[in-house]
């Protein structure tokens, strides 16, 4: 039998009452930093950082001690997992990611070679290690994943995309192919997330980044089938005893929240554009909700970021399952000084909102 | 009383039965027609060729003949109403478009002058009146304006953005000097759509593109607050005596259909993320529907292409008040053939769709 959580977050993502909110931010290891900006310099550049583990360690670290989240996040990139499965990955300067040569055929697809996750990405699991060892106890690590689709969007373009003219190609044209592809992502990406949970991943969260470009059919049919297939492959209970909550992240996508519960998740992180009031009462205690501020808050002054963030605990409302974040990543024009007054701002206003309610998180019914 | 339109398209926006359904795509007249790349090299730039009646007329027909469509829209730009106000617009080589000096503080927002349409914009409405010549009765013609916070984003911004930062900067920390400006573009807009009324264009579309970045919240005060001022002050009735539709076209934020209907438009053009049956049974006859194929869809092959064309039509169901179209613009690279293919499966399916329900659309109830 699992064992219940007791950190926060943990607890937040199991719907579980909790003290306080909890709250991370996605990106919150990043370039806004500049203690980030220093570590990252001395690995040369972003990839070789992501593939030292004392380095990753480290920037993964600076975030938790510096604003006391209630979650580290695994520092890495997505595309980490098509470069294991065989492809060349480059970031040029300023410029998005290139995956080479792009897959458009059956052909190119053969080139593809299966992932062991230990030997290819032994270097992530290795992070997770270091940064488990770090923390001990402390603070729980989120490991992560991009969805097949997303990450099959830069591997069929060869990088980022405004139009995903190749990929939607694809699609319309040889649907069976790209649903070879996307399985086959899939399977990688399961066994990558079940390595990462026996190396101490304590949750994970899975980046569903592109998913928004596609009509409601093709969402279910390409982006969240194949998320639904590494779900059915997850290891869902960690060497520790405890259940490994699962968290899908979609941006720009927030009007089928049915289908996304449907998948079998533990928690559903939305970008801003959702009125979190609305999907929560749809949602109704079938899964804890992430997010959702919009980041550009943190452009403004410190009693506004209090004011949107009292706004967004009382459009949630009193019930368990609130992970507080930010709709999409820090910005590296952002002021660290202002995540300090967000984090503030969620702990004192949730608490607020508790005592107001009697200091209890009331239960929800779960809709039928 | 206004006079019962018999264009299909201009039927259509005031769900009223048709025939078949009317088809026009957005940014039709461009860059991957060559009769319309021949007439842009002899105007010198993309502006020339707006501020030139003659030969923006002629790129306005190009489809219209090529393709046969059941509407023509005015070939212009929305950021000639910025520009008429009073800041310098210019469009880098293979960038995007610059307005200089940015608007960020009140003293910023004095240096705006008041707009006279038919001194500042009477390239446009001399446009209006030429294309209307050539079309005479055959064709309905489109005018078009951006929605005030999609302007306000350049104007802000000074250019195009991918954060939006000093705008929702603005947003957050001076609403008011934001809702200022929003009230003064609104106003600007509405005599402009006015003018190009009394000029003679039977439809109105307004661009709400960038609406989809903000929160619900800041959305419907933002930006459906500022069109439902200028939709308050438009001259609803062509010199012709016919009912002008008013349609809206919104990108990336499908979930606020109540709101959009409330602001009294008859028609709403929705981007291809949202289900169209789902919104056809949630809008109910109360505003007619304008949308919504994945423009990608164009890069598939001419059979995927009906197949698509025929599972929207049937996703809308045999009921008046759909207008065919794509949920974004036409892409430079786009085949026109593929568009030949489109217009004739659009025809073609709804017609076949109308016999197998006894040939005429059935009448819906208004929702209450």
């Amino acid at each position: 039998m699992p064992i219940e959580p007791t950190h926060r977050f943990l607890r937040a993502c199991h719907s579980l009452p909790v003290d306080q909110t909890p709250v991370w931010l996605m990106r919150q290891a990043g370039r806004y930093l500049p203690e980030y900006m220093r570590v990252r310099q001395q690995a040369g550049n972003f990839l070789s950082l992501c593939k030292n583990p004392d380095l990753a360690t480290e920037v993964t670290l600076q975030p938790v001690y510096r604003f006391d989240m209630d979650a580290a996040i695994l520092f890495s990139d997505i595309l980490v997992v098509p470069e294991a499965m065989g492809m060349s990955l480059s970031f040029g300067m300023g410029e998005g990611p290139v995956l080479e040569p792009f897959l458009r055929t059956p052909s190119d697809l053969r080139r593809l070679r299966p992932v062991q996750p230990e030997e290819q990405l032994g270097y992530v699991l290795q992070t997770v290690t270091q940064i488990r060892q770090a923390l001990q106890e402390k603070t729980p690590l989120i490991g992560f994943s991009g969805s097949p689709w997303t990450l099959a969007t830069y591997m069929v373009e060869g990088g980022s995309s405004k139009t995903f003219r190749y990929i939607k190609g694809m699609l319309f044209d040889q649907p069976a192919l790209l649903q070879q592809l996307l399985d086959q992502i899939a399977d990688v990406v399961a066994d990558y997330l079940n390595a990462q949970i026996a190396h101490g991943v304590q949750a994970v969260q899975i980046f569903d980044t592109w998913g928004g470009v596609l009509g409601p059919r093709e969402f279910v049919t390409f982006s969240l089938r194949s998320i639904q297939r590494i779900i059915d492959r997850l290891q869902r209970v960690g060497p520790d005893g405890q259940t490994v909550p699962i968290i899908l992240f979609f941006f720009f996508f927030g009007s089928m929240l049915e289908e996304m519960i449907g998948t079998g998740c533990d928690v559903i992180g939305l970008d801003w554009t959702t009125h979190l009031a609305t999907a929560r009462h749809q949602v109704a205690a079938r899964a804890a909700l992430q997010g959702n501020l919009d980041p550009a808050v943190l452009y403004a002054t410190p009693d506004i970021v209090r004011h949107q963030v009292r706004q967004l605990l009382q459009d949630y409302g009193p019930y368990p399952g609130h992970v507080f974040n930010l709709g999409h990543g820090m910005a590296q024009d952002m002021d660290p000084g202002r995540v300090v007054d967000l984090v503030r701002a969620v702990r004192e206003e949730s608490r607020l909102l508790l005592q107001q309610n009697g200091g209890m998180q009331r239960i929800q019914e779960k809709r039928p």
